[in-house]
């Protein structure tokens, strides 16, 4: 449930009239979402989302977030589209946060995932990759390899008895685990901007067909494939977390058809899942581990990306992923 | 913020099914609201409100509210109007929780109540009397005076500690009120069906008009003045809790002109403003012992109302109030 900063509607009012969008309608806060804090806005002229940025967005960054998406808007890729104001800025302050008015997309996010949405995942997610190309400006993945050994031992600072009270042994199987992975980080593959976070509450369908990408904020310049492993994570497993073969293999053709994938991206996919399984791995563990009892945020279970970091290790080719 | 069932989108599009309402095309958890789930959804017909009725519901009473809701619409009253399915029923099951849908309401609620929104009020509040005359079925307040003593007697189950930690002495100053405002509790006043719980987050205001009334789930048959009096407390004392009489003179003067009050409501509403204090004093102070540290809600202090309480236990008369 999100963070939720509350926003009086005097000052809603204020910050609306830079904007050409007419008066304010309505708002409601959205119970989605985590990092920031968004409200479905209703102005005059339509609908739109309004975010407002949690401490956990540095500041310095949103303008690469928010050129990306434009970028990727006038690309012709169905992503929110952020809205100028009168002096055409998009990034402006609201109730002591930097704020932001983009489009609304519609569609609703797949609750429960199936073999029919894996292809047209896959060609958005390659056509997204391909839209960024002329994107000039890069923004470091500060969730890359190089944090996850910092960010583990940020979890194992008591010795590792809180990660292993999530289960016994859980700090060492991560030890292990970060340095194996780290180790064999394949170097030279094709990158360029990834959305690094496409699970799929942030994929809109409308009418069976993809309608819409959201939520560009942990986004960065990195391994193309990388953001492939992310989706194989985060749509190919079942609840019972075993791996659908049938899934992984449709979106990776679909993405395929649009952007190729080379032999050395294909031999990198063992690594490049195990990479994106242990990523969401720490980060869970660190907020499972940090989270205060009484947050208004509900934690999610590290131990489904340990599973699944499981999985990929294991596996001894793209062969394992249908391919 | 809200309690939360979460509504896949599959049971949601084969609920919709049953109405006339046009293809899903977006629906998003509302994160205002404690007692429900809500969504804001949009179809091919336009924008609704999904409810899913919580377990504070009694699902017994859901046509009576839903019936109110309807009468009160078809009278005028801008609130929102239950959707019938295609069969003629507006109460419905989704996700294992009774549902309904209801219209959108275009507005926005004022975050800090100005003087300009008690005299709308007013007259809002004694149209809904009027318009509520001719609806038969009566619902007895489940939170009116009877309930006040068994209500406090539970949270003093421990004697009145936990109560004494919000603040020393409140078990036996909140004891001594609810006996004394129930003893001089007014009998013959005026009856009706009442909202019950009109707070500022409850009204919309559009262009500087009211625009509409929400949430009904409080509502039930009892004095009309009663209604004025969780007014008067809800509206008309800043935030330091100081009563400011000209917002009461303007909400007061405003039902009037549209209901005009007797000698005898006139003469009760100290004590009918006491009562409204106290009860919801009581539920937050019930709420406040025994909401789990980690749950999902933000408790809210009922010292907040113990002090409105003592207001007006002093009061001497109407003129308090400034009529």
């Amino acid at each position: 449930m999100a963070v939720y900063t509350e926003v009086s509607d005097d000052a809603l009012r204020a910050f609306l009239a830079e904007y050409d969008v007419g008066d304010l309608v309505a708002y409601r806060g959205i119970a989605e979402g985590v990092e920031n804090s968004n409200y479905s806005l209703k102005t005059a002229a339509g609908d739109y989302i309004l975010t407002l940025y949690e401490k956990r967005v540095d500041p310095a960054e949103l303008p690469w977030f928010l050129g990306l998406m434009q970028h990727l808007a006038h690309r012709g890729i169905v992503c929110p589209l952020p809205v100028a104001g009168r002096d055409g800025a998009a990034l402006r302050v609201l109730a002591g946060r930097h704020a932001a008015i983009t489009t609304f997309l519609p569609g609703v996010w797949p609750r429960r995932v199936g073999q029919e949405h894996c292809a047209p995942l896959g060609t958005a997610l390659a056509a997204l990759h391909r839209a960024g190309e002329d994107y000039a400006p890069v923004r470091a993945n500060a969730l890359g390899p190089q944090s996850w050994a910092p960010l583990l031992t940020r979890s194992l600072a008591d010795g590792g008895a809180a990660a292993d009270k999530v289960q016994p042994g859980l700090a060492a199987e991560l030890q292990n685990a970060v340095e194996t992975i780290v180790a064999s980080w394949p170097t030279g593959l094709p990158r360029g901007h990834i959305h690094a976070d496409l699970f799929p509450d942030n994929v809109f369908f409308l009418d069976g067909k993809l309608s819409g990408l959201i939520d560009f904020y942990f986004a960065a310049t990195d391994i193309w494939a990388y953001d492939i492993a992310v989706c194989l994570n985060a749509w190919c497993f079942e609840s019972d977390l075993t791996f659908n073969v049938t899934k992984a293999r449709a979106l990776l053709h679909a993405y395929g058809a649009v952007r190729p994938l080379s032999d050395a991206e294909m031999a990198a996919l063992p690594v490049l899942c195990q990479g994106a399984a242990i990523r969401f791995a720490l980060t869970r563990l660190f907020d499972w581990i940090n989270t205060p009892a009484g947050a208004l945020v509900t934690r999610k279970n590290p131990m489904e990306y340990v599973r699944r970091l499981r999985f990929h290790l294991s596996a001894t080719g793209a062969h394992a992923y249908g391919v």
